[in-house]
């Protein structure tokens, strides 16, 4: 869907994953990076942060920084972050990141000896957290339920999943809407308003279920759209 | 997936529909009937149920009747009902329940102008709700993401859609399994344990805002399994 008329371009636009030296975030720059789109890795240590961005130098475009740099240089930032720190690296930010459209990834989830399951968030939600924390950012929630194995996996050429794009902005959510829209397979769709964001990010430990019991690497498609 | 050897065999089963004179209940009813399966309509108003019931002779052998006596009827009973009856109609059927597979089908969910959202619940969810009030019967949670559209609609011959099956019990799980694919179109997967169930009720939500979004009638598919 990328290629519609009214998709928005976002072939210029730099790329940002906070948090990208996890197998998550290393996992969506390099789909973004094979796209084209320049990116720009994010850790708490920079020099880690480059050290995983020279892992990709054959797919594309990725350079290394400290999160607060690559904030400042993304026109898209993703926070991929652990939840344990979501918040206060968030508070850390708020300049960096005022003004852009913040893409949280998050999954706000535990795990013991059944399996995972979803964690009570005050706010309703990772992605509500974000948009708590950053009043003056564009929070859109995307990219809950990519198997990184599978985005991490070069022999895997398409990833044949849909990605639920949350926000009350619909100019933003349609902007990450088109950046899922660039990796083969993806499809950005719409899933309502960020007060409907908790579900999906929840929704992860159903998949780690159906994962364990299938031996998958299990995604979401939605029918009749 | 229905005739697969290890799959257990519902096609002798008497399905219980309580709450099934609502768009959901009747689609179900409707779709089990179709497979050639037993189904009992149960209302709060025995005459409605034998109304509705009628309605669907033509689909199969459909019979209407309190939610009592259908609860008492049905080797497999789903509850359909509002989420606003839920606890008292459970609390009043424990006995008729004891010993039964429920199957909770409830969606706990507001609306208003901007469309709908997940309710809190107590319990975590509908599922684990009825858990708790039906501590001798085997509840598992099913059929949350289902378009009742679609399943009362005569001319659509297949669902096409996944249905996360959520229960502690993995026989109970499995026979659900089945019942979901009795369905054509329709396949039983397993979601996850009763504690991930929330997400699956609100996730109803989200298919409502890509419903308006889309002019759609979305549904759910795992991929890679």
């Amino acid at each position: 869907m990328s290629d519609t008329p009214s998709s928005p371009d976002v072939s210029n636009l730099t790329i940002a994953v906070l948090g990208g030296t996890g197998p998550q975030g290393r996992g969506l720059a390099r789909r973004f990076a094979a796209a084209g789109l320049d990116v720009v890795l994010g850790s708490r240590d920079a020099s880690r942060a480059s050290a995983a961005a020279a892992a990709l130098a054959s797919v594309g475009r990725v350079r290394g920084a400290s999160n607060a740099d690559a904030a400042a240089a993304g026109d898209i930032v993703l926070v991929v972050v652990p939840w344990d720190g979501h918040a206060q690296l968030l508070e850390s930010l708020r300049g960096e990141l005022a003004g852009k459209v913040v893409v949280d990834c998050v999954n706000p989830l535990g795990f013991d000896k059944q399996g995972a399951y979803a964690l009570a968030v005050e706010e309703g939600s990772a992605t509500q957290q974000a948009a708590a924390i950053l009043p003056d950012s564009r929070v859109v929630g995307a990219f809950h339920n990519v198997s990184a194995v599978l985005l991490e996996d070069p022999a895997v050429e398409r990833v044949d999943t849909d990605v639920l794009v949350l926000g009350d902005d619909r100019e933003a959510t349609d902007l990450v809407q088109a950046l899922a829209d660039v990796v083969p397979g993806m499809r950005g769709l719409y899933g309502g308003r960020l007060r409907n964001a908790h579900q999906v990010e929840a929704f992860t430990a159903n998949l780690i279920s159906v994962n364990r019991r299938y031996k998958a690497h299990a995604g979401v498609r939605v029918t009749d759209v």
